[in-house]
């Protein structure tokens, strides 16, 4: 896969060259290059932005370093098809990225990131790539930044860590929260190594047991209960199918009932105060 | 503000130096320390993790080298009361990192991040810190990372942008996505900078009217439009007090109605297909 980066900060893209992408690059399976946007600014100043039309606070990225710059980028290779690049960027005002969106982007050759500052790019910049390529505005998250970087440097990793290969042996997806499975929409529960004491903690008798039934069901009522109290959006989203009857028990003892309009078994809600189990 | 993190890969922390956070550092605003866990690891291979109780793939983060790691932080300067730090826990099994969180932490005096690696560390260690300070597992997104280094440049990012000062007159977050104010719970709609024409390409006619109601009016039906596309749970999580006429009729028009149950204006729900408006 090959990975270019536009920005006014090449230096927060150091990163790239550390832990798990970094290795990769090392062993050829990633192609990373990272751009200075400032080489395609002619000012004396090497200005990138200005101030917005219909005015207001702030200042928006100009069109023109950006078409060069991009221009510049896809003169190394650009195809049509398959083979073409996708442009990836991260603004507050995108769709959520999710682990979907990053096992539908490691599928793809090229990714071409171009992180903003300030306000935002001047929107024809998008319109006019967009009729080249494959536009996709994420959102990490609800919250702001104070530029794309960091969001870049968060796609990168969600996505190359599944690329074939990349994760090594001390590393696993198939438990991953939000990896479909056992586990499927649910987060993981509490992990323990040895010691099995330390500082006067032990750890829950079961994981000592030996017995892979109780041990698996432990984890699961772990899952459930963290996934009730940091995620109830998660158990409401939980495709009721997907649940056996220990799950149903666990649920109904954290306060969880099915939806009683649901048939044959409905989405789960919160139970009401003082309604019965 | 004081920041430490606690890592197996302190380069990883490399952008802390960079842009807004690193200009904080610079102005004494932000007093930033980064740790190698493995300093707190005494065999040969400064070993910091080891195989799950219970069975299953992946590693777990051992309870020794995060205690004595913490201690060593918390020995320089530890206090409680107001003065106490928090622990934050980048894990995808956390609760969501929000704006409203990023401003809780931003009023706090010191923030220490253990960013884990593999399957997580050993759940003794957050039970044992949280008897002495507040703990904040939180999650930036609903996507799985290598490690939660790239979640502490986010939330670090994220939290020292709003330390007063930090901000320069270039950025704002007066109009914030996610930011209280009128365009509160909308994403911000497009920007636009010189110059007005730029590869066939012209700016809305409605920004070159000096008008301000119509900019206003069009900035504000811009960040329905995008919300609606992007993020329809935020339109059904708006307050409809907050909307007006024409915020209601600009939801019609994209395909929405207030929930004919709700009283005196019920939320908006996406109108199904072949509803009247």
């Amino acid at each position: 896969m090959r990975l270019d980066v536009v920005t006014i900060f090449p230096e927060y893209l150091e990163p790239l060259n550390v832990s798990l992408v970094g290795k990769a690059r090392a062993r050829g399976q990633l192609n990373v290059h990272v751009h200075e946007l400032r080489t395609w600014a002619y000012d004396r100043h090497n200005t990138v932005d200005d101030t917005p039309y219909g005015g207001g606070p702030g200042m928006v990225m100009k069109t023109e370093p950006w078409g060069e710059a991009l221009d510049s980028v896809l003169a190394d290779g650009y195809e049509t098809g398959s083979r073409a690049p996708a442009l990836i960027v991260p603004t507050p005002s995108g769709r959520p990225f999710t682990q979907e969106l990053a096992v539908e982007l490691s599928g793809r050759p090229w990714l071409i990131f171009a992180p903003a500052r300030y306000e935002g790019i001047d929107r024809r910049v998008t319109d006019e790539y967009a009729a080249r390529m494959p536009v996709y505005e994420v959102s990490i998250g609800d919250y702001v930044l104070a530029g794309g970087e960091a969001a870049v440097l968060v796609v990168t990793e969600a996505v190359a860590r599944l690329l074939p290969g990349v994760l090594g042996n001390a590393e696993s997806h198939r438990d991953d929260s939000f990896a479909p499975g056992a586990m499927a929409g649910l987060l993981e529960g509490p992990v323990y190594t040895k010691p099995p004491l330390w500082r006067g903690r032990d750890i829950p008798d079961v994981l000592l047991s030996g017995h892979h039934g109780k041990i698996a069901r432990w984890r699961r009522d772990e899952a459930l209960k963290r996934t009730a109290a940091n995620r109830p959006d998660l158990i409401e989203r939980c495709d009721p199918k997907g649940l056996d009857k220990k799950d149903r028990e666990m649920l109904s003892i954290l306060g969880w009932a099915p939806d009683p309009d649901g048939e044959p078994y409905g989405r789960f809600w919160r139970r009401p105060e003082g309604m019965e189990q």
